[in-house]
């Protein structure tokens, strides 16, 4: 169903960027000015004529882009803070159909999420924008002619307070980004749509900020993983500046005997024997059999090249006690300052 | 945030139902003819005279009728074979805001989901209707005219295939459940509009199944929780028949000092120390501070009266290495046969 640790053999790390003629593509979750773009640029800047930003539709896509070697890297939202993980991501990492055996992260992106209600009429309360605006705004925008609002299901669940009070009732409509609620209320004549996006899309899409701030949190962060394709046989690269493991994270997906009392914890053991601590855990259904799930575990270290390293054995360990794992990838930890 | 195992004193077994005028209430997440109406009759049924059930229009209504009185028992989903946990479920269970302090789980129900794609013509191929029609079905319903489909986020995920092949760039309109999405298309009167739903919704709402069996796996059940309310301080009541701990399954949700290397591992080495088996675990966002959260762990046992048990004494452990911890119900498995 999924490959064991061996089968993928060195680490990828921002060092091998070598000069390319028209600079090389990284995909994103698009279309332009969607939170992921935000998360593409800011590791890959817009005026360094080195990469072309490309925006694709699905998450599918960028996954599919970065494996066939269309794009030279991918950016896709991987976990939000209030509303948890992204669980398209985490099915494409789990590969169940063995599509991507090459994709790991290879680095990572934080966004801080800033959700507008975007429209066609300006409102009073959209100028001067404010980040503490939050509910006891005084100036309210009129909304009793809004009839449908578009956005991304994870911001339904990031807009709970804004929604039940203001838009109760109203029609959603699912789109697969925010920026593309945007636009799609951009299109549409009626002017009775309103969409949950960024401040970003509303000048992309010359709409009105209704209002800002309608998140239920004000430290809303989105997590963004930069994918990367691995040659499977090609031997470890070390980026020369080496730094403390302290500074990367490394992800890994396992299955266990689920009938075996403890097989979990003795999997997790692996990582706390080495010192190693966990900075999340994800499931996901297996796909293989109804109530038996795939973790996801990311620890704070990384894959070395050769035997040697926590991570290294830890891998080692764990491929003795669970079913079968994957090493998804060892990035530069951007908390770690 | 959430109190631990001390405040809550006593299982809720189905031996505490005594008679009552008028029926108890059962409040399931509707309308009528949702799957979660199937599971509530599967556990409640409707030749009964002793329950009402009584259909609301979110789980979060579910949750408070509950925990208001108003309803004597509520059924809500949990968890999809194929597509994961219902986190709108988990998030009412981790009760950042206090709000359902007495809530536990105390039982469950199965439910095989065969998703229908519902309409207002009738097509060749919906009869008679077969489980194994798949996508190989040799007389397609025209889907030409359709410009609107409607379901639940759920079944999004669990038909990606059909969807994928069938429907592609049709706009998709979320409901709060699939059988809202029927309900919606039988009022529809362009004859555009589709449903994801069920062969009960069609039939309650009079539309026509277009085709059966559309979701990926054949296999696709989802989970369901009873929940009940247990009054604070009061004393444990055991069923009579008193059955073997591998007949009941335990939901126990606690956070961890995150910061610590293997502090996960430790909580549920108490589990393990106990031959405790886990049979599920899930993470959700604390809400306390960003990338910190809150496990959700099921294990096979129950809580017992009194201090004695394996369950009863891993709480106790679990509440030494983990930062606090909240028993959520103890209850028949019905896997167990």
């Amino acid at each position: 169903m999924f490959g064991i640790t061996r089968t993928i053999e060195i680490d990828v790390q921002e060092t091998d960027i070598s000069a390319e003629e028209g600079g090389k593509v990284v995909a994103f979750l698009g279309p332009r000015a969607s939170y992921t773009h935000q998360a593409a640029l800011d590791t890959f800047p817009d005026n360094d004529s080195s990469y072309t930003l490309s925006p694709h539709t699905t998450i599918e896509d960028v996954f599919a882009a970065v494996q066939s070697g269309t794009a030279w890297r991918g950016v896709v939202p991987f976990e939000n803070s209030s509303n948890g993980s992204v669980v398209y991501t985490l099915d494409l990492f789990a590969d169940r159909a063995g599509q991507y055996p090459g994709i790991v992260v290879s680095g990572e992106a934080y966004v801080e999420v800033k959700h507008c209600l975007l429209g066609h009429t300006a409102s009073p309360s959209s100028s001067p924008p404010t980040a503490a605006a939050g509910l006891e705004n005084l100036a309210e925008p009129d909304l009793s002619h809004v009839k449908k609002i578009y956005s991304h299901p994870q911001a339904w669940g990031q807009c709970t307070r804004f929604l039940a009070s203001r838009l109760r009732g109203v029609e959603r409509i699912d789109t697969s980004s925010t920026s593309r609620a945007a636009e799609l209320v951009a299109g549409d004549a009626s002017g009775e749509a309103v969409a949950i996006s960024s401040r970003a899309a509303a000048g992309e899409f010359g709409l009105s900020v209704l209002r800002e701030g309608v998140e239920d949190r004000g430290d809303n962060v989105t997590r963004f993983f930069v994918i990367a394709k691995v040659d499977e046989g090609e031997a470890g690269k070390e980026g020369e500046e080496r730094k403390e493991d302290v500074g990367f994270k490394t992800l890994i997906s396992f299955t266990i005997d689920h009938k075996s009392p403890g097989a979990l914890a003795a999997s997790l053991n692996v990582f706390a024997k080495y010192g190693l601590n966990l900075t999340s855990i994800s499931t996901r259904p297996s796909g293989v059999e109804n109530w038996n799930y795939l973790f996801f575990v990311e620890i704070v270290g990384r894959r070395e090249e050769g035997d040697e390293g926590d991570v290294n054995m830890a891998l080692r360990d764990l491929e003795e006690v669970c079913r079968g794992c994957r090493w998804l990838g060892s990035w530069e930890n951007r908390l770690a300052g």
